[in-house]
């Protein structure tokens, strides 16, 4: 076995839900992956959480803006991984739709992580209630 | 207008296809989204990229091996922000498929840059053919 081979050999551990939780908490960009009339789209936003439901704005004639109305399978992710190749990743399987209770939304939308990356007027709220969340660190030596 | 929504006006510059080529180049961990019998799927993968064409390693008995006989659309995305929200991504949209020219994956298993994240015994190569590569500059303040 070579040195390179010896050095793909990392370790991957199963993460238990509640650190999965924790972990989407520690970070603010994350991916929305969803397949929608254009096919498969994968796509960066700025979100928080909040008990369990990620949340994110988006403006209200963007792609995003065509899950207002529900999608029934969309999976979200966030990584992290540094330059030792330890990382961790958690996804989240679940649903998304635009959120209607005004009072949610405004709580949202006055959220101080809830900057969205892209910037510009993003009106609508959206709220991710995960499905299912599963999640893996990895020591890359 | 308060500060904080002064904050959310960040600035998207569309990237041209070379610079979101050159900046696939820049990073090692992408996210490879598509959908399969059991629904969304978006799983990190460690690529390397030769020739427009990106390549990563798997398993022969993992979710990513059903990828093997080829998947008409898939989207694989990278992304990059820092503490003060700048950032960019690039989307690519295409299909991928087992590579199975011998040459070519042996060329692929000693890349040294293409270390399964992941580690573990990881004999499959893969070949994701861009269709259509897309990318944003975002300036967060």
């Amino acid at each position: 076995m070579s040195a390179q081979d010896d050095r793909s050999k990392g370790t991957l551990i199963e993460l238990p839900p509640e650190e999965c939780v924790a972990l989407l908490g520690t970070t603010t960009v994350g991916r929305l992956a969803f397949v929608d009339a254009n096919g498969q789209q994968l796509i960066p936003v700025n979100f928080t959480i909040i008990d369990e439901v990620i949340y994110f704005r988006t403006s209200r004639d963007g792609i995003l803006a065509g899950l207002a109305d529900g999608h029934e399978d969309i999976a979200f992710g966030v990584d992290h991984h540094d330059v030792f190749r330890d990382g961790w990743n958690v996804t989240v399987r679940g649903t998304v739709a635009a959120v209607t209770d005004e009072a949610v939304a405004e709580t949202v939308q006055s959220h101080t992580r809830l900057h969205p990356w892209a910037g510009g007027d993003r009106p609508l709220v959206m709220a991710i209630t995960p499905r299912a969340i599963d999640g893996r660190r990895v020591k890359g030596h």
